[in-house]
């Protein structure tokens, strides 16, 4: 059930002299097990901390029974984001994923989840959401420090 | 011309046992230089990175004639975020903002600002924008890992 979203802001095509391909960025999605979840919430942009796994495609997160559920139950549109940046280079890298997220309720299709790595509080954050990846990229930073 | 926003969604208030206070969330966001702003833009969820400075409650970046300089330049209600997570111990921290931001226009408000450790292409991204902190929320990271 995944959906194109037509969407082409300014910033989310990076200057073609930094961008990253597809692949690179489903690559680095790979690489990491931290990301942040973007929503709009009330009418206000919202960034939440999730640990994840990138799977056929895919972001999937734990979380419990709040704001990041209700817009994956929704059917919104949620924003993923992984980067790193390495302070004394000054270099570094970000990916965006934008997709609609579902959740994951049935046993069945529990069972081909991978482990993902859960907050402390297991019995509160027992609800699987899967993010989709549809609009994906990446550019690598670059920053000159000036004293 | 700052106004407070009345603004109290569930996961903006952390789980008191995890939660930081506000002067903690001021102080993480003082040893950092390099965070995230998340837009609302087309209806849609963005988070993009900035490197920042923390200066007399408000954080203060550059950037281009994009996104973040129309939605600040439109007093839209920005998100801004920090965290470091170690990926060994499973433990980090984060810390959000939410806040109307200005642009910084004239000779005059430019003459007291940090220097902003810019992107490379330093002509292209000579705007600056400070953002209120409004609201400021933060917690620590406890993750449990799970073969």
């Amino acid at each position: 059930m995944t959906t194109m979203i037509d969407f082409t802001g300014p910033d989310l095509v990076p200057d073609a002299r930094d961008a990253l391909s597809d692949a690179q960025c489903r690559e680095l999605l790979g690489t990491q097990i931290f990301g942040r979840v973007g929503i709009t919430s009330g009418g206000l942009p919202c960034i939440l901390p999730v640990c994840y796994v990138y799977d056929d495609g895919a972001i999937v997160f734990r979380t419990g029974a709040g704001t990041k559920l209700r817009a994956a139950a929704s059917g919104d549109v949620l924003a993923f984001q992984v980067d790193d940046y390495d302070r004394r280079s000054g270099r570094g890298w970000c990916v965006l994923v934008l997709g609609r997220a579902t959740v994951v309720t049935t046993e069945h299709e529990h069972e081909g989840l991978p482990t993902v790595d859960g907050y402390r509080y297991d019995g509160e954050r027992d609800h699987y959401v899967r993010l989709h990846c549809e609009l994906v990229s990446g550019r690598t930073i670059e920053t000159t420090h000036r004293p």
